[in-house]
């Protein structure tokens, strides 16, 4: 079991929270909190959390179009293509045009990029650490199968 | 088991992702989803997630002070001072001295903000629904254990 943050006293008297069984409420809160962690851990990195997850998914897909990017993060192609324009003008990422459609671009990981990634990945698990070490091994697994189904389309 | 939406065919190629297994980074995907669900459930009420949730904390503490809304939703108090300015502005709520210190402020939720509140409430209620509709009631719950153990402090 990951070491725990020491529990404040109950001296910081809660208030009641009708929300405080809702998932979507809780989950809000949990990445307010996945968010500090994040910027705790990449301070100096110069770089965001969508940014980072932009970069992740192409160094694990070399080649990978931004169209499958936001279909992978959910969000809409146009964000994606700004957040691509960052890591291009960061020289993480270089884009490549596709052969099989004029308009399209394929998308690569510059070597400056693979190795920001590789520093960005220990701080991202560092982070990850952080944000669920309340939780045991078996609690951590059961909360990311719990997510997972609940984002299957 | 609530209803669930049809699941698409597996058509669309899924890419590699090295986050996969990061419950930061499913959390951060879960919650762009409960906006989405929110958002479609609030269409014309005028309210922001974080909006509605400050004002679910007025309604169930009269007299609650901003300061004590701050520490439960864990965001700074200058957060919560825009955010019930704008419940202020719209009649939902309003703000009386606090006898016991000069500078404060405690809030309570108008005739109007309680009449709000109810609609927003039924409203909060579907959008959780669709938000977690493909767990089952069992894993609901297990989903809302492992994050309020995660946010515990």
């Amino acid at each position: 079991m990951p070491k725990q943050r020491p529990v404040p006293a109950a001296g910081a008297a809660a208030i009641a929270s009708p929300l405080a069984a809702s998932p979507s409420f809780l989950v809000r809160l949990a990445q307010l909190r996945a968010f500090d962690e994040f910027h705790q851990q990449f301070a100096g990195l110069g770089v965001t959390p969508a940014g980072f997850t932009v970069l992740a998914l192409i160094v694990a897909n070399p080649g990978v179009r931004p169209g499958a990017i936001a279909e992978e993060l959910r969000v809409k192609p146009s964000n994606v293509a700004a957040l691509v324009n960052a890591l291009v003008a960061a020289g993480l990422v270089k884009r490549t045009p596709d052969a099989s459609e004029l308009r399209a671009n394929l998308l690569h990981a510059t070597k400056k990029g693979l190795a920001a990634w590789k520093e960005m990945e220990g701080s991202h698990r560092a982070a990850d650490a952080r944000f669920a070490e309340r939780l045991s091994v078996a609690e951590r697994k059961q909360l990311v199968a719990m997510l997972r189904k609940l984002l299957q389309r």
